[in-house]
This record gives C-alpha cells, structure tokens and sequence, in this order.
C-alpha cells in the first residue's frame, strides 16, 4: 500500500510507535503489536490497526523486527535526516520547548529562537542565542523550512505572516487561535487546554 | 442518542468547538456546521459528523442554536461547574501551564501546585503558592480529584503513585513516558513532540 494511503489519524500516532521501538530496540529483536501496544499503554487493536499499513513486515508468530519497523516508520515521516526547527516566542513555553530533549529520538533540532522582547534577545538557552524576530527573513537561507509558534495569542497571526514570508513550509501552532496561512502549508495546532477540558468526561461524578 | 456513546475522537474536538462557539456567541446566534469549521479552520465534514451526535439541536437551513450548543457541549463534558486541578512540577513548561489563561474558558482552575525543589516551594505564582510534593496527601481533602504531571521523566511513575494515593481520578501527563495507574483513574498523555515528528511527513521534500 502506498504510504500516502495512511490516514491522518494514524500518522500521528506513528511518533509514538517509533518512541516505544526505540526503547525497545536494545533489548528484543522482534515485538508483537500487542506487546508493543502494552509497553505504550495505547489500544491494542489500534497499534494493530496502524500497523497493518506496514503489512509486509510483520511475521505471524514472531510479530515485527524492531529495527526493520523503526526504519519504515521513520522513512514515512521523513525523519531520516535532521531537521532544522525556528522556534519563535522564548516565554514560559518556548522555553520549556527549548530545553526539551524529546525532539532528537525524532531527529528533530530546534536550530534557531526569536522573540521581541529585548531583555530575552542575545540570551544563550541550550546553545541557542535567542535572536530578535526581524531576523526571521534570515530562515530560508539557513535552510530552516520547520516552525513553531509560542507567542501569545495576540501575535500568532503576524508570527504565522512572518514565517510563510521566510520560506517556512510547515508550523506546529501551539497559540490557542486559529492561524490563516496559504494552503501549501501544514498547520498542526497544540493546545494544552483541550485534553484537560476532556478529562472531566471521562471520571465519575464526585 | 446517548452522549456515552461519542466516539473519544469526538469527544477530543469538542473542547475546540466549544472554544470557537463561545468566540462566535457575542455576534451571532446560530451558526452553521461549515461556517464553525471554517472559523476554527477544521474540517468541515469532521465538524458535521461529531455535531451529528447532537443532532436534535442543528436547523436545516439556520443552523445551531449557539448558546445551546455550549450549553449541551459543556454538560457533556461536565463542564458545568468549576474543576480544581492541582499541578506537579513547576518546570518550563509546569510555569507555562500555570500561566496559561485558556484553561478558563473551560472551567478548570488550577487551585494548587506542587514541586521538590526547595528554591521553588514557597514561591508564588498566579495567586498559587507553590507546595512541597509531600503536600499531595491533603488533594482529596481539598476537593481536588484531576491532576497534571509536568515532571521531568524519572519522576512522573511515583508522582503518579502519590496522585493516586491522594484519590485524584483523572490525570494530564505531559511527562515523555508512560504512566501505570489503576483502571479506574483516566490518563490522558500530552507529549509536545509526536505533533512536531509528524510535520515533516506533510510537507514536500526541499
């Protein structure tokens, strides 16, 4: 099956497969999707589900190579070179963006950081200098083509302007609005507040 | 039909309807499905089949009722009255969290938080004074039954464990690993990144 087949849905749990497989990569040589879906505490039918897009290489009885799955999965993503990531808004959570070390499992490098305010530009945080924002034009020819926005909501939108202008094709929005960009670029919106809204749901009246 | 029956997919995008409809309640008062998933740049058929579970209150040719519409979004997610929820770990990303003004608009309030570090302990943030983890025990006095896990990796299992123990039943883990926690408690895992690993998968090769 061509890979583009694979919806949405799935793609966006594939980050989490290839999490597990990493963890398990040093220590078994093949996973079963149900031992795979224990270890990442995530529905078993759905790991087998996703997986069946990667039909050819699993092998009933011995289930999948790890190191074989690792690598078609990070081949879809496209996570077999290191990707440059921008970083614009050094508040609280770009901050908390900055020094987080998940991104490198997924060869991802925040390689660059902007904000407006004076005080923040020239500080040095994880050897990233923060740069001022009217350096953001300077990103095509860093060839930073990756975003992601963490300016408060007010700003969001020139933030968006600023990084299509500068050649960025792909932004993860974590500013709780909507950003209106042209449409070939990919918008992922994070927003912290709507899985908390959804956990109340979830558990018995108190 | 019966709300229990909402598919959790749905359920994880009313939060971000309810968001755009309390945007839209000062200018209108009906609004159709297409028009809400423009607003919010959603997919308009994705809008239309979640709303269908609350098929009743849509007009054909008017719309939603837009203050109806909140009003049965929040009951479904029991939104109706004010949610306590304590944090642990006032990190980056903790402190972003404890900032964050969005969680409002959904009527949880963050009504403690937590960390070890004596630097941090005492200090007050937001009208939040920040209590030492060995606090955690006095939660269920307090009315307090949700939680967010903002704690670097090797922390969060036995913060888990003293949430657990202090008789929260819903928990918001953004730490990058996996929880193990009784049945009955719901777990809902935020990881930053796996959004982030997807974005490359969308865009063209440069």
């Amino acid at each position: 099956m061509g890979y583009h087949k694979i919806p949405n849905e799935a793609v966006r749990r594939l980050p989490i497969y290839l999490r597990g497989l990493l963890l398990l990569e040093q220590g078994q040589q093949n996973v079963s999707s149900r031992n795979l879906a224990e270890f990442l505490c995530v529905n078993p039918w759905q790991v087998r589900k996703d997986l069946s897009y990667f039909g050819g290489f699993g092998t009933p009885g011995v289930g999948y190579n790890v190191k074989k799955l690792i690598k078609q999965i990070r081949k879809i993503l496209k996570l077999n070179v290191i990707r440059k990531v921008a970083l614009v808004g050094v508040g609280n959570l770009g901050s908390a963006i900055l020094v987080y070390s998940g991104f490198r499992i997924y060869a991802y490098e925040i390689a660059a950081a902007f904000d407006t305010n004076a005080k923040k530009i020239g500080r040095k945080i994880k050897n990233i200098t923060v740069e001022d924002v009217s350096n953001l034009h300077t990103l095509k020819k860093r060839k930073i083509n990756l975003a992601i926005i963490a300016v408060p909501q007010d700003a969001a939108q020139r933030t968006a302007d600023a990084l299509v202008k500068a050649g960025v094709k792909g932004i993860l929005n974590f500013s709780p609005c909507c950003i209106v960009v042209p449409k070939k670029i990919k918008v992922m919106n994070i927003d912290i507040c709507t899985d908390l809204a959804c956990l109340a749901y979830y558990i018995p009246a108190s």
